[in-house]
């Protein structure tokens, strides 16, 4: 099937996608824009398929490839070829992946999660930065969480850097969006316990009661979390610190805590 | 004390602070920069002073920053002031913090390390990325860690990003930098229990038995470990990967394993 080609800077496809770069175009357009071969293999594996499909031309042959283009057109998208510098620009990065697409984003409301699908959830509070964001997917990922709940003024998870630093996660894992006002009003109304990482009134993290589904929490990267959130947490749980500083990175006490409760629910 | 006043981007002392944001400058000079009073403060605390410290003119009091000033004098070092649009030049940043400072590089030979100091080392293979680097960094120093060593081409510590993301842990947690031949040479010339996660041969990482001192060694964040330096660990162990992808983010495999031996080792 002959391609549709686009060798122009200014031609409106180029940049409708650029445009996805800004938050406030991805969330005028409910849509987002995700680079390379493995991430978009996994997202056709999680059953996401690009609306738009951007490949470099004069690329080598890949079946994974291959595959991805029937799929697109199977489903209806649009498959076009571009010059590689023109790719680099739209998706700019100086070492451009050879195939990028475009994506609709989809519905990121805590009513669509089942809370009895898993025993395990993470849950971050105002995380700033999308490598820390894109980690906890991946975290969530492997300890087979439900899903992650970003909780107020997080980083957009549809940013080309938090989805670039999930590692595909973000197609595979469960993802809500919420206010923590709306988050404590839906756990209350079903089964749930809320964990966060603490210094108040705290129990040592290991050989904490933990029960399904438990729900943890970590906070903002500089800040941590509210001291009002902590105390609507039903466990609050402290990891040894025997540094000097006195902090993990966010993400990193999110797994660590996360693999304690997976161990205890799975044991 | 009168400060020495600069005004100009073309001073020669501004042009030296701006090159060491370069690798190879840094290296010529065997100096690096950090920035922000948090930071320096835990340098001074950790017994490391700026031979240089620059601050913004028109800055707000504060006791810490009057007492790193003080510091730096004592210790013969220079003090200067510049204004604000000259810090944002010379550190980068679009909103500089109120302080500066170029710092002497240490030793990070292994011939400085003392592997009974502590029960349990970091080791990082070829880790590229500088936020995961300081988020080592600060895992180290909250697990108590001996220290952490970077093995073969690893991000530069003394980078400006690494040091940002340690928050000060640079300066508390022991640093060595070799390659693995000589890892290797040195670890084996004395007790030391070297571990990885892996899935060649492995055990379950809990209740696996570690012994003091243990290297928990992590790999690239793209290939892992070579095959080789996994098979010469003395123990190899799994965690539970339960999801799509295969893979956490290596600073994160490394902090959940680092965990589970504190726990082994204390208890």
């Amino acid at each position: 099937m002959p391609r549709k080609v686009i060798t122009g800077f200014s031609n409106p496809t180029v940049k409708f996608v650029r445009s996805l770069r800004e938050k406030k175009h991805r969330r005028q357009e409910r849509r987002f824009l995700a680079e390379g071969l493995r991430l978009l293999t996994d997202a056709r594996e999680s059953g996401r398929l690009p609306e738009l499909l951007l490949m470099v031309q004069g690329r080598e042959e890949h079946p994974l490839l291959t595959e991805l283009e029937h799929a697109v057109e199977a489903a209806g998208g649009e498959v076009i070829e571009l010059p590689l510098d023109l790719l680099a620009k739209v998706t700019g990065k100086d070492n451009p992946q050879a195939v990028a697409g475009v994506f609709a984003e989809w519905d990121t409301g805590l009513a669509r999660l089942d809370r009895n699908a898993a025993p395990l959830w993470l849950v971050a509070q105002a995380m700033r930065d999308p490598g820390n964001l894109g980690t906890m997917l991946r975290t969530a990922d492997a300890v087979g969480a439900g899903g992650l709940i970003l909780l107020d003024d997080c980083v957009d998870p549809f940013s080309v850097e938090a989805v670039r630093a999930s590692m595909g996660a973000l197609f595979t894992v469960g993802l809500a969006q919420a206010r923590w006002a709306d988050f404590d009003h839906w756990l209350r109304q079903g089964e749930g316990q809320l964990v966060a990482a603490s210094l108040r009134e705290a129990q040592p993290y290991r050989g904490a009661p933990y029960a399904a589904p438990c729900f943890v929490m970590v906070g903002n990267e500089s800040r941590g979390l509210p001291e009002d959130y902590e105390m609507a947490c039903d466990l609050r749980v402290t990891m040894p610190m025997k540094g000097r500083a006195d902090s993990l990175n966010a993400a990193v006490a999110a797994a660590v805590l996360a693999y304690e409760v997976l161990a205890k629910l799975d044991g």
